[in-house]
């Protein structure tokens, strides 16, 4: 099985597992782990930010800024196929009692100022006013895309102009970092706080970071332990997750590999697939996408439904240039 | 002081006044009161609904009712400009930890089905599933826009195709049928809660209610008093609100006078108003809206901004033609 | 049938009914009701305090002072048996996220200092702080005890010297006041808000004020729209409600009634009554309570079941001296 | 240092470590993780239940446990000193909407059934229902009691006959299983729901296991999610875990150490410790806490203030014979 489904499905290598096995561990819930606290330190530094809290997932990671950020009964403004919206069970407001206000990104995502502009409200004694902006990079639902700083910037510069704050989904920063050969730290420059994943592209087995202020990460320990976020011997898991940050240079490879199989699926009968900007290709399907994807299985490819007629396929840390053409040569047995 | 800001600054007259002080009373709580009793009674008669619940406003009577259809960790497909979403200082999340699905309706505020359908989300385990689906008539933010009943029916079918529980929010339900010559009932049929004010067009001094299945309304009880809205003698206000339900055929003079007040608004030097379909006329300025508004006020012409570069005006209960004329007077003065 | 299950069943009598009628009313929502700000001003006045908000229920009232008070996540002293704790649908929990941790009053719902000390929880990593005391005079469920200034001081002062602000439920503070013969002044004094039922002994047909600082109130109006709380001429509520805060020297008279009803109750085989300080009896039964309710009910005489073995009545203003005689005698002869 | 703050400052050994390294793993998000899948399995067995899912601290596993038993707006039942209520930022409101009604255990935690039966409370318009009993075995603040399965059994069986579900917090369940001789699997037999930390006196770095019917996984799987507690190769934590969970026998010994411990603590000067039942010892203190945890600390023993006058020691796996001795030579020197 040539496993495309996601950048999620990584498996650990030998020198990740030695540094799980190796690391040096103490309580975390104490401030005691020296592998935690490296691992915090680091992902601070190469974020830009003051300090960094590590976090079972991405989603915890979200769903901690957003409380962490916010008041109870305040608006928080995101994109409408973002992850905070769309994937975390309606976590705005269940976590923080807040109100979604969904905009429109542009086809890549893209927040565009005015919409930040349009979608901010000034509290009052009938609105609940807006308390967050969340931004994604790399966006998720729209392929990957990477989006460029000046574009990151201008939404946050409205946001910051009416005193909201903005926090950054970076899940696949690191992504977007090496698509746009800018270092992750530029792209979350004008962002209060950023999460970013370990167990995406990087390829650490658990583990997401979120990255603020001092103020706000001590805050954000509070609300992580409110979610039961809160673990002890963690250093074996970020001791790899140390090591995972050090694949940061191989993702060229993978947004390499995903463009040879994007050209690869919009050459296959029934496929349309747009060149990718990272590691996600999405593809749009003649056939619908759970035929497609039932298919594609038989034929020991996976992917996924991402839509009625679209499908997901991620390249990542376990899939090399063979496994590519293994997948381009089962997609075409399953489309014929 | 002509006052156009709202139909809810109507003053109760002689008759309902009257009403109050002769209310036969009791323990509502105990749901002894007669006069609510029979007040409810009455409104599910005229909604077409097996029962009724008095609440003491209309953001109550919706609140309960999102809360009432829904689980928590749902989600609730709102129009983006719908009350319920924009003015209730976002109590979906709030009151029932329900993530908002804004949709965009069209121009008149009408929500498609087709945008039902796209924005109907399947409950699995990253997603919160839709548990309801809210819809406004007339449509406040659209100015006033009576919405037909094949509308409503045809988005209230795509939910109920997916088992999702329907409410209307017709604060101004009553404005709808008159301007469409249709029964209420008619316009809620598909509904399977909806919420109608006394104290806007119909010129009650306080009360809503809000109407259901008779399991729907008992479940509505409790959560009536979890928000507090359980009242002791509340016949006194249900005695008026009984009288009012009388003006829904006073409704369509407001309507004419509505048109003529546009018809001249659109006449005045940087204003433009459309022919309004109810008792809301909403008129585009050339000068930002809170001037506008300030200079009427000093004229003694009352309205309300709406945006930037809208301003609104009500008809109601109390205004009669002359006091059209007079304001129309006032507006010149104000704009020259 | 003699209705002594609650002082809440009282009918409003004529002058109250005029005032209705009569009232001047505007748009509460915009401010503008003179009679409602007539009675927020007096109430405020009353209770020594800056301003305050008609709200329609003392449950609205009680949890926008919670809320008003907390932040989500905090946690607030309550006494075991109040109000705010055991009557509301637990709306401390779901209206403000916040923990109740209960306390034993003594046997007539005193809450000594000690216990506020012992409840007292300063914020960590593991703890929600303490966020809120709330305190309750008279004590219904302790059958409407009247609690001297100087213990409701006490247990406030524990609380202030850890900054935390102190709640006062006073649904029947009158009746403390009357009891007590001190002003209700006094014994607010050293609460940061307070709650006061106009619907109870005052007779009032519906209305409950929440009094407190500027601030607080202002906050508070946004939190009383938030549950759905603002109404629209509630003048016609607020009319009634002004003429009842005069019937605070009649409250004595009650007392009084209930005293004669206590020694006649107590007389009875199978009851056993003390002496009750306010206008509440809760008479302990040989028989289930059910029973004796039912009983008593086919004899024309309204109580309520107060536990297993305990019911409960109210007099109020409906009940004469004549009402007395014929609610012991129809209690006689529903236990023989 | 000889720590015996918390048995949650273990360190894995060589087998856990290596166990980690060797890991077979999967994306568990996609339930693929076969090492993951087999401690859920594996501790499903141990305590006699259909299901279990990895989570990533007990307090996720008791939040999720509340979550997936109650509605929002029912009432808890707790001990007055459990973890769930105590320890856990007031998750119960938080994550849950549901009020905690917290009973006292006796002198060793022990819920009597009476105490249930008291606070049970039938829900009906005022009032919210109860919803859950949540048991602790061993209780942690009492002082690390090991509760027989009769008394488990007798509150369980309140709860039961009223329809109300059992969750048991058995962070240390496995030491109240050693304790008392008893598998584990019998002291979870009435109850609903476990959990158990493995991360405790097993020593493994993290983790903690929610064991249910199915039904019951299935739907806290969807609230682990929530949370933001599903975890990708999470193999990497459930190895060491599977390796902890044969340390059950081990236990004994730790709590041979503790009862050592205790009678040397209560024969130092200004110490009385009572013997412990498991592995938990709670001294009372002369000095107040806070000083003699300092005095510890300095002369190289760790442990906790546990109340003002009162400090707790952990014995656990990393403590052997020789730090009783030496821990009791450094307690001897912090208090002359």
């Amino acid at each position: 099985m040539i496993d495309l489904r996601s950048d999620t499905v990584t498996k650990p290598d030998e020198a990740m597992r030695t540094a799980a096995r190796d690391a040096e561990v103490g309580d975390d819930v104490y401030g005691e782990d020296p592998t935690v606290n490296e691992l915090e330190t680091r992902v601070a530094d190469v974020l830009g930010f003051d300090d960094a809290l590590l976090v079972p997932s991405g989603t915890m990671g979200n769903q901690v800024a957003v409380r962490t950020h916010t008041d109870r009964g305040q608006e928080a403004i995101v994109e409408r196929e973002s992850h905070v919206y769309k994937w975390e069970l309606g976590g705005v407001a269940q976590h923080s009692g807040v109100q979604a206000r969904p905009v429109d990104g542009d086809d890549r995502g893209v927040v565009a100022p005015g919409r930040v502009r349009e979608a901010f409200v000034e509290a009052d004694g009938h609105r609940a006013g807006t308390g967050l902006l969340a931004l994604e990079n790399t966006h998720n639902s729209k392929g990957g895309t990477a989006i460029a700083p000046d574009a990151i910037d201008a939404a946050a510069g409205v946001a910051h102009e009416r005193d909201v704050p903005v926090h950054l989904d970076g899940a696949r920063l690191f992504n977007a970092a090496a698509a746009l050969d800018t270092p992750a730290e530029r792209l979350a420059r004008e962002a209060d706080s950023a999460m970013v994943c370990l167990s995406k592209g990087l390829g650490a087995p658990v583990g997401s970071v979120l990255a603020g202020s001092e103020g706000f990460v001590e805050r954000a320990r509070r609300h992580r332990k409110l979610m039961g976020g809160g673990m002890r011997q963690a250093g074996i898991l970020a001791a790899p997750g140390l090591r995972a940050l050090e694949n940061r240079d191989r993702l060229a490879a993978d947004h390499e590999r995903a463009r040879r199989l994007a050209a690869g699926l919009d050459a296959a009968p029934g496929l349309s697939a747009p060149e990718p900007e990272t590691n996600i290709v999405v593809a749009e399907t003649d056939d619908p996408a759970d035929e497609v994807v039932a298919a594609c299985e038989r034929e020991g490819v996976g992917c996924v439904a991402f839509g009625e007629y679209r499908v997901r396929f991620c390249t990542h840390w376990d899939i090399d240039d063979e496994d590519i053409d293994a997948a381009l040569s089962g997609v075409e047995r399953a489309l014929s």
